[in-house]
């Protein structure tokens, strides 16, 4: 085993309330990010990060994720150009999340069907809407 | 096996443009789910359901979790007050995230531990700082 990034919280006291990022990895060594636009609000998408990701996150203001897919660290935006200024990183009470507050660059978006935001359809009736204008064609 | 409460995606493209919702459940039968204010776009907590909490929540338009501590359903608010009014529910793009747009009910709270939002911690020059003022007194 290497050095953890992270120290572990020793008490549900230090989880909730201490001053020390103590993220709780899960089994598979992740913790869930959500990335909200820092100006207008929108929740852009959901991912996952290693400590690894978090850590060079924290480091460089500029998001990292770790794909699960792929299985390796992602820095989003390297090949599409929609890096993610990070502006506020906030952690849940029992720190197995994190909120990311970003600005996109490039065209703004975050999504890889071509939406800006990942959450482009809403439930209707019992059906999916498509519900945001694409920011660009997509195949 | 009982019958399932969605269908599967039969392909890519369905379940990135289709009409029906499939959410695609991790191997613990879950997706994850993020709950922000309707009113005021704040991200409140990050939860998890399973078929039965999904169903319900677009049933009845109260969201329904399922908790992993407690490994059984949570109708988050049931003890609390804290319900949660379902204003408008989304999908990501490949459906193993669900965003919820809610109203709480009770206190307007979120959080067990006393705060609006479960992210009332901010990450500054490496330490957490507490950022939201509690709703109320908690011990």
């Amino acid at each position: 085993m290497s050095t953890p990034l992270f120290p572990t919280a020793p008490d549900k006291h230090a989880l909730e309330h201490g001053a020390e990022l103590s993220p709780r990895f899960n089994a598979d060594g992740l913790v869930v990010a959500v990335a909200q636009h820092a100006d207008t609000g929108e929740i852009l998408m959901l991912a996952w990060m290693n400590d690894e990701a978090l850590k060079l996150t924290v480091d460089t203001n500029i998001a990292h994720y770790f794909s699960r897919s792929r299985n390796e660290l992602w820095k989003k935006g390297e090949t599409s150009g929609q890096l993610q200024d990070v502006v506020e990183l906030r952690v849940d009470c029992d720190q197995d999340a994190v909120l990311l507050k970003v600005r996109p660059r490039g065209d703004g978006g975050a999504c890889h069907v071509g939406f800006r935001s990942c959450f482009y359809r809403v439930l209707e009736d019992g059906k999916l809407i498509e519900r945001d204008a694409p920011l660009h064609d997509h195949d």
